[in-house]
C-alpha cells in the first residue's frame, strides 16, 4: 500500500472527512488519517464504497502511503493545532512536498508556516476552503495561497473536487502566494459578517416597519431572490424564516435567542482592514451588531430607553417600502462588496500578493457562502479594467446605485425614525456620500489637529506642510 | 550634584522639554538629559530661569543626578525608542527605581516592559500623558499604570504638574496596574476621534443643509459651549472655523486640504475593543472618516457617483435645524463616550486593573483635550453607582438622551436624504436604537449560522444548545 495515493488528508472531523470524501468521489486515491484512530476507521466503514481510501494509523504510514511529490492536507483547529500538526510532519516529509492548511488559519500564521516551510524545501499552502460541510463534500470554493509551483501540483485536484461557476469554471484559482489564500478567505469572511447583517436588517425593517410575518418576509426573499439579489444567503433566509419550530407552533425565528455568536474571521477582516487603512465600516458594523446582541447585560440595562412613536403603515405603503427595502439592501450590499475587494486590492499591494480580483470574484461564484448572481458582474467588472479603483465607479454598478440611492435614503431616514437599528444600511450609505463628497469635513479635523498637537496640515492652493501659529499671531508657517 | 534631584526626564523633544519645565516651575529640582546634549543645554540656556534643572550629558550622569529611589520620566517615541532607552538604563538602576514611560505606547508593550523590569526590581510606569504642548507645560491629565508601591512615590509630583478641575482636584490618579494607565490613554484617545468626527458632521450639516458660513457656524459653536457641549474641543473649534486665511483671505478650513492624518491611538482602540467583543462604532466610524478622506484615488474615481437633489432650507428652518443638530451632537457624544467607559471597564476586568470609573472621568475634566464640563456628571454617575453597566442607564442620561432623541432622529434622517455622510450620527443612533430593543434579528443570523455551518443556537424558552437538521426533516437536535 505504499505510495499509490494522490493526497492525503489528516484531521477527520466533519470538514476533514467530507474533503476527503470529495477527494475520493472525485476518483483520486485519499489516505486518510486522524489523532485517534478510530475515526479513520469510522469514516472508511461508513464512506470506503465512495471511493478508494487508504486507512492509515501512524503519522509514518500515512506520509508512507502518499505519492512524490507528497500533497497532505491539513484539517485541524487553526493556532497552535495546526503548528502541532505541522511539528509532526515536518520531519517525515521530503523536499517539493506540499502541506496544505485547510483551516481557518490568520494569514499571518500562514506566512510564518510558509517561511519556515520553505527553508526545509516542503511547500506550505494556506488555503480558505468555503462551503461550510456540504460545500467541502460537494463542491467548495477553494482559496490556495503558496508558491505558484505547488499550484501545479495541486491545482488538477483542486479543480475537480471545486464547485463549478454555472459556466462550468472551477471555483479555485491560485490566489497569490504565501498568506494570499487565507487573507482572501479572511475577507470573504468579513463580506459575509455584512451580507448577514444587512439581511437581518432588511428583515428586521419588514418586520417592524411594513409588519410583516416571518412567512411574508420568507415569501419577500423568495420573491427577491429570483432578480439581483439571486444568493445562497437569500435562499436560506427564505428557509428559516419559513421554517414552524415543532415544539412552540411558533415562527422559528421568534424561538431562537437573539444573540448572535462569531468564531473570529470577521473582527479578523476589520482589525486588518485598520492596519491597511482600507475603511471597511460595513463589515465593521456586523460585527459590532453580534457584539451588541450578545451583551445581556447591557441590552437588560437599556430597556428603559426611550424610543420614537410611529404609526404603522397601511397596505399600499408597506408593499412600497417593501420594494425600497430591497434597493437599500442592494446598495448596502454592493457597498460591502466594494469594502471588501478595495481590501483584498490593498491587501495585494502592500504584501506583493499579485491578486486577480477578477479571478476572486469569479471563485466565489460557486460553492462559498456569499455565491450570488451578483458576483458574475463583479467578475466582469476587473476583468473589463483590472485596475478599477473601486466596484462602485464601474458603469453599471454607479448606474444601479444611482437607480437604488433615492430609495436607499428613504429606508435609512424612515429606520432612523422609527427607531429600527440599521447599523449596516446607515455605515454603507455614509460611505457613499463621503466617497462622492466634493469637499470633507476632515478639513476641520486637520485643523483642529494642527490646533491642539501643532499636527501641521496640507493646503489645497500650494505642496508642502504648514502650521498655525494658534497661540501667537495666527500667521502660517511652512514646516516641510 | 549628585543624588539632588527629585524626578529626571530624559528625551527632550517639545513634550519632554515641556513636561521638564512643569516640574521645574512647581519647585522640583529636575535632572535633564538628552541623547543630543545639545538639546539639554538649549533647554537650561532658554528656560533654566524657570527653576532648579540638573543638566546632564551621559546616562550614567543622568542616573547619578538623581535622588533615590530615582524617578525617571522617559520621552521618546513610542516602540523600538523606548526599548532602547530602557535597555540603556536598566543596568544603572536599583531595585526600588521609578521608570515612567510618558510616551503614547501600545498598554500590551507596556505589560511586556512592566514585567521585564519587575523582574528586576523595577517599577516600570506606563502613563498616559493628555494635553499636547501645552497642556505638558501647564497641566496635564496624566494617567499612571504601574504598581500602587510606585504612586505613592510618585503621585505627589504628579498631582502638583496636573491639571487641576473646576473643584481643585488634580487631573492624576492611580489607573491601575502593569498597562492600564497606556490602556485608559488609548481609550481616550478614540473618544477624542470619534468627538471630533461628531463636530466635524455637525460642521458639515450646519454648512452643507442650513447653508451657514464658516464664521456664522463658529458663532453657533461658541453659543454651544456656553451649555452643556461646554469642552475645548467645541471652543477651539470655534477659534479654527473663525480664522481667515491669511494668503487668500478665505476661510482657513476651505483651504485646508480635506484629508485627515492619524498617529495609530484611535485604530489601536477599535483593534482592541474588537478582541475585547465591545461595540466601538463611533470610534470606529471616525477611524475609517478618516482613512477615507485620505484615499484620494477613490475619492477621485466616485466623483461621478450621483447624490440626491434637495431645496434648501429657509432662515427659520436653518435655525431650527441648527438647534436639531445641537442635541444629534450631544446624544452622539453621550454614546461615544459610553462606548468607550464600556471598553475601560471590560479592559479592566479582562486584565484585572480594577479600574475606577468614576475617577477615569474626574482626571480627564481638565487638562486633555477631551475635557468638558460633561465629564464633572460622567464621574457623578459612576460615582452613584460604581457598578453601572451603561452610561445611558444613568437616570440623569437617559432622560436626556430621550429628550434629545426626536431631533437626533431628523438629523440622521436628512442626512440621509440630503446626502451629507454622517457615519459618526448614524453609527450612534443605531447603537442606542440596538441597545433598547426588544428583539434583535440576531436570532435570524444565529438561524442562518445554523443552516450553513451547524453553529448551533439557543432557545428563548429553554436551556441548551440545539441544532435544526436544515439537510433533512429539520427536526431540532440538542447538542449541548
Amino acid at each position: 500500500m505504499s505510495g499509490k495515493a494522490q493526497i492525503g488528508v489528516t484531521g477527520l472531523a466533519v470538514m476533514g472527512s467530507n474533503l476527503a470524501r470529495n477527494f475520493a468521489r472525485n476518483g483520486f486515491t485519499v489516505a486518510v488519517h486522524n489523532r485517534t484512530a478510530a475515526k479513520t476507521r469510522a469514516l472508511v466503514e461508513e464512506f470506503g464504497d465512495e471511493g478508494t481510501f487508504v486507512p492509515t494509523e501512524s503519522a509514518e504510514d500515512f506520509v508512507a502511503a502518499l505519492e512524490r511529490p507528497r500533497r497532505l492536507v491539513v484539517m485541524v483547529k487553526a493556532g497552535d493545532p495546526t503548528d502541532a500538526v505541522i511539528r509532526e510532519f515536518a520531519p517525515l516529509l521530503e523536499p517539493g512536498d506540499v502541506v496544505i492548511d485547510g483551516g481557518n488559519a490568520h494569514f499571518e500564521d500562514t506566512r510564518r508556516r510558509e517561511r519556515d516551510m520553505r527553508e526545509l524545501g516542503i511547500h506550505f499552502v494556506g488555503t480558505g476552503i468555503s462551503g461550510g460541510e456540504e460545500g467541502a463534500l460537494h463542491g467548495p470554493s477553494i482559496m490556495p495561497g503558496g508558491s505558484a509551483e505547488s499550484y501545479a501540483s495541486l491545482g488538477p485536484l483542486l479543480e475537480k473536487i471545486a464547485a463549478k461557476a454555472k459556466d462550468g469554471t472551477p471555483c479555485v484559482t491560485h490566489i497569490g502566494p504565501d498568506g494570499a489564500g487565507h487573507f482572501v478567505k479572511m475577507v470573504h469572511n468579513g463580506i459575509e459578517y455584512a451580507d448577514m447583517q444587512l439581511i437581518a436588517e432588511a428583515y428586521h425593517l419588514l418586520r417592524a416597519v411594513a409588519g410583516y410575518s416571518p412567512e411574508r418576509i420568507s415569501r419577500t426573499f423568495r420573491s427577491w431572490n429570483t432578480g439581483r439579489l439571486d444568493s445562497y444567503l437569500i435562499e436560506i433566509t427564505a428557509e428559516v424564516l419559513a421554517h414552524i419550530d415543532d415544539a412552540t407552533e411558533e415562527p422559528f425565528v421568534d424561538v431562537v435567542a437573539d444573540e448572535a455568536e462569531q468564531k473570529g474571521t470577521g473582527r479578523w477582516t476589520v482589525q486588518i482592514a485598520l492596519d491597511l487603512g482600507v475603511p471597511v465600516s460595513g463589515i465593521a458594523e456586523a460585527v459590532f451588531a453580534r457584539s451588541v446582541s450578545g451583551h445581556t447585560d447591557l441590552r437588560q440595562a437599556s430597556r428603559g430607553l426611550p424610543g420614537p412613536v410611529a404609526s404603522p403603515l397601511d397596505d399600499a405603503e408597506a408593499a412600497a417600502f417593501a420594494d425600497r427595502v430591497e434597493q437599500a439592501l442592494y446598495a448596502s450590499k454592493l457597498v460591502s462588496y466594494t469594502q471588501g475587494f478595495h481590501q483584498i486590492r490593498a491587501g495585494s499591494e502592500a504584501y506583493g500578493w499579485d491578486i486577480d480580483l477578477g479571478a476572486v470574484a469569479s471563485i466565489w461564484r460557486s460553492g462559498c457562502i456569499i455565491r450570488a448572481a451578483f458576483l458574475d458582474r463583479i467578475r466582469a467588472a476587473y476583468d473589463a479594467a483590472p485596475g478599477l479603483v473601486s466596484l462602485l465607479s464601474d458603469k453599471g454598478f454607479t448606474e444601479e446605485i444611482g437607480a437604488a440611492q433615492d430609495d436607499w435614503r428613504a429606508v435609512v431616514a424612515a429606520a432612523a425614525q422609527r427607531g429600527v437599528p440599521t447599523p449596516g444600511f446607515s455605515a454603507s450609505l455614509a460611505y457613499y456620500d463621503a466617497l462622492r463628497a466634493e469637499r470633507l469635513p476632515a478639513a476641520l479635523t486637520q485643523g483642529q489637529r494642527d490646533f491642539f498637537g501643532a499636527h501641521t496640515y496640507r493646503r489645497t492652493d500650494r505642496e508642502g506642510s504648514f502650521h498655525t501659529l494658534w497661540g501667537g499671531d495666527r500667521s502660517e508657517v511652512r514646516t516641510g
